[in-house]
């Protein structure tokens, strides 16, 4: 089962390519937010250097949201396209669950948080567990939340070991007092990845691509703008 | 050659399928600014009403801009990844040229226009001619331009036919001076058609997915911001 992961979600764009639960090859580049110009471009190069056509994929996972607007639809909009002229079902899963999953050795609570401007991140944490016994390690506490930094410091645990992920982490770690058992995540974890969505997307999350819905967690500018108008009519 | 047709350049969604140079069936649709979670469903229905499969599509064609930013990156992705998973050429057509296909049996001049706020529109100007000897009966007079409607005015023959074509016809028709020979263009051929896209794409204009860009005639929001930030720091 060949499964192609893409995360078009911030400034990163990353895609992978996993056989069953084995990671193949993953690319992570800044494209500067040129996804919509870059993603096609940065799949093929993937598929080619592992020797693989785009035939050859048996599903697609993408994140869903939260993130840029711009990148989640151009990520959902190209992993749909490829679907559904392939016939092949096509997963979204949380970014903040994709980021988790990535970072699930790392042992206490994830704290996954992306930058949401004005003090606010999307957020959700997890708790990890590294028991071996168990084949899933990784339990949600919270579902992702628009959340401003001084109220999540309010949810994190003071006494074990918490590790902010995410391209919001430095930001909550900034502006969150500093405690013995809080720490950054190691940087090759840190960022929201392809493969991480792949490991996140459960079976059952496979469908077909014309039911994929985004999730951006806020309403778009464009509809902020209506219903502002809407309001001072 | 079964060609698919996409425009998502404004709040109308718009897919086509065309055997040749003839339409075979077209849906226009108001998806309300959803186009990421309507355009593939739409594209289904649109192949399913006329029996055909996506597999059988030979090339696609979408309209590469001017338009609402977000739109045409949905509508150009998904193309892409339609593509790129079937091996098949794209093509990107001007929005303006797309619209001015659609309405070529108009004798006269077409001004094309669509709403590009604070009285300005994007803007081409072709010339028609009806002669049935020659194949090429449409000739644009200017590239796509962003244009202030006042000066637009300026550039319009006021002895001559013009029509006004484009969600922004009526804007242009209500702020110039209303003359005998200007007029909007009938209902049916006055905004943009994936159905003029496919009329407007020539044979060479299509290629790998991989190449296709988008034309927005002006930076986006996200860029202006940052280069008013670097010109303020």
């Amino acid at each position: 089962m060949l499964t192609l992961g893409i995360d078009t979600s911030a400034g990163f764009l990353s895609v992978a390519v996993a056989q069953d639960r084995q990671l193949l090859r993953e690319i992570l580049r800044h494209s500067g937010q040129k996804h919509s110009e870059t993603l096609l471009t940065v799949i093929d190069e993937l598929l080619g250097s592992c020797g693989f056509a785009i035939t050859q994929i048996d599903r697609i996972c993408v994140t869903h949201g939260p993130g840029s607007f711009t990148g989640l639809r151009i990520g959902a909009a190209t992993a749909k396209g490829i679907a559904m002229a392939r016939d092949i079902p096509c997963a979204g899963v949380s970014t903040l669950a994709a980021m988790a999953a990535a970072a699930s050795e790392l042992e206490g609570t994830l704290c996954c948080a992306m930058d949401a401007r004005r003090l606010q991140v999307y957020n959700a944490q997890f708790k990890t567990t590294l028991a071996p016994s168990t084949e899933e390690n990784l339990t949600r506490l919270c579902d992702d939340q628009a959340i401003a930094i001084a109220e999540l410091e309010q949810q994190l645990p003071t006494d074990s070991p918490v590790w902010f992920c995410g391209d919001g982490a430095q930001l909550c770690y900034d502006n969150m007092t500093k405690r013995p058992h809080w720490q950054l995540a190691p940087e090759p974890v840190r960022v929201q990845r392809a493969w991480g969505a792949i490991l996140a997307a459960r079976d059952e999350d496979y469908i077909c691509p014309t039911q994929l819905q985004l999730n951006y967690l806020r309403p778009s500018q464009a509809e902020r703008e209506r219903a502002e108008k809407v309001t001072t009519l």
